[in-house]
């Protein structure tokens, strides 16, 4: 038999289902970490075409392919919106990609991040450290703990607070809820933005309601914006932005972009305006108040 | 042995593999068509959560879940920027979605469709009524033929000539070639727009280049816009959009979406100029001249 046309690789797949109706699937070459901590199984393994991976619980959380999309959105918008964004708290963020995006804007006095599992920072500083790269400034302070416990107990004063979190099972949960933001709200004062992982309009609406929901109990001013994820099931997921002074759109500078000298894969003064203009299926879903009319 | 936890569902699965290294998959509860034309193999089936689908040798042509929003801005994009867009062209297809979704504004008179598959079309009319809804309408002439050959020797002129494609392999390689966008030139004349499936700017680029020095050589105006999909590899997708004088966000008047009465469930006026604001990444990959800043 002749096998000279085989290509060679192993044909080995990860595969995330979604509501069991869906499932995205990447060609693994290696798996390099899996272990389980207290919360989460973690795993990290490297692929063909979308270099290495981090999944917890199986469900993907980046690829080093794409991650630039999620981590330019989540910490460029706030971060170019607040006039002076000094104290930043991230709360999850385990991989260090929010961290590195945070850091690149030299207004960022110190950055404190409250990630729950200490198992995801030590598997993605050895295996990930594309993402995890900013993990040792000496403005960065890690703090391994619970981001619901720390938001409630802190006497610290924050400018931005950004929650990159996982779906809202298990220990993020209660970072969808409005115990939570009362807190944030607190400790943000009226001039803060809240950013936070806002699911996917089109798979898990009711996550985003709920998640919107508690915002508006707390924020009065709640919009959401929306970008192209690659390896997300859905592809268009959304972040919300949540602020009682600071509008997302009119407080917002583009000369702000080009004066910083910050070069950007995904975000620009162009996207950042334009990941706030919903599809319409996507606007009529939202509760009342998030996104008006301006 | 207790069966009565299992959910009863069939296990069966269809998978779009993409570039082998990463593939998509949804759960089928029934195949209700499957054939083999002389250009392709088409295939229909029903799936728990995405509606019907429709596949053309073995990749994703649309679901019935999220079909609207390629539709919505194959169609709307063009037809609310010209400003008499009342003959219209279509090639390919034949599923009827874009026709159902041109055939909405009042102002097209006749919209003429050639599509060289007449299976697809057959197959569509019976078992996905939902995009062929409008292939009846007084005002379609549906045209079984090669679109190639019909823009070399029609002699009807158009104001709209809309490039529904699958990806270019095939009989639909030449449609991302300069021979057939010369010929689209010649049947639209200089107030005419060309709009085409431009494929995806994460996973084919190369194909997208093509495309796009394709139509530089043929028009003086030519952008680039995105939507989400979320049925196809990596969700981020392109159309093309091409005229020698109108500009897609300079000669588009948001009132004239209000005025026409049309509700989308994907597109609206801040959708429309959203879509022109590609990534960095995206944009520092385009041929020169494309999208240019304004």
């Amino acid at each position: 038999m002749d096998h000279s046309d085989l290509p060679g690789k192993m044909d080995i797949w990860v595969e995330e289902r979604h509501r069991d109706i869906t499932a995205l699937r990447f060609r693994v070459t290696d798996v390099l970490f899996s272990g389980t901590s207290r919360y989460q199984t973690i795993q990290i393994v490297d692929t063909e075409g979308f270099g290495r991976m981090l999944f917890n619980d199986g469900a993907v959380m980046l690829s080093e392919r794409d991650e630039f999309v999620y981590h330019d959105m989540i910490a460029h918008v706030p971060l170019f919106v607040h006039p002076a964004p000094e104290r930043v708290l991230i709360i999850g963020g385990g991989d260090g990609g929010t961290a590195r995006e945070v850091l690149r804007h030299r207004e960022v006095h110190s950055c404190h991040m409250v990630e729950i599992d200490a198992m995801v920072v030590e598997a993605c500083r050895e295996h990930l450290p594309s993402t995890a790269s900013a993990l040792d400034d000496p403005r960065l302070e890690l703090i391994i703990g619970d981001g619901v416990r720390y938001v409630e107990e802190t006497a610290d004063a924050y400018d931005v607070v950004i929650v990159d979190s996982t779906d809202p099972v298990g220990p993020a949960a209660p970072l969808f809820g409005k115990a939570f933001y009362g807190n944030v709200a607190r400790i943000l004062g009226d001039g803060g933005i809240a950013v936070a992982q806002a699911e996917s309009p089109f798979f898990e609406s009711e996550a985003q309601t709920t998640l919107l929901e508690s915002l508006t109990a707390r924020f009065s001013g709640v919009h959401l914006y929306n970008f192209a994820n690659m390896t997300y099931p859905g592809g268009l997921w959304s972040f919300s932005f949540a602020s009682n002074v600071l509008h997302p759109l009119r407080d917002f500078d583009p000369d702000r972009v080009k004066r910083s000298g910050l070069e950007c894969r995904y975000y620009n003064p162009a996207v950042h305006r334009a990941a706030f203009a919903l599809p319409s299926f996507h606007r009529q879903a939202l509760p009342a108040g998030v996104n008006p009319e301006d």
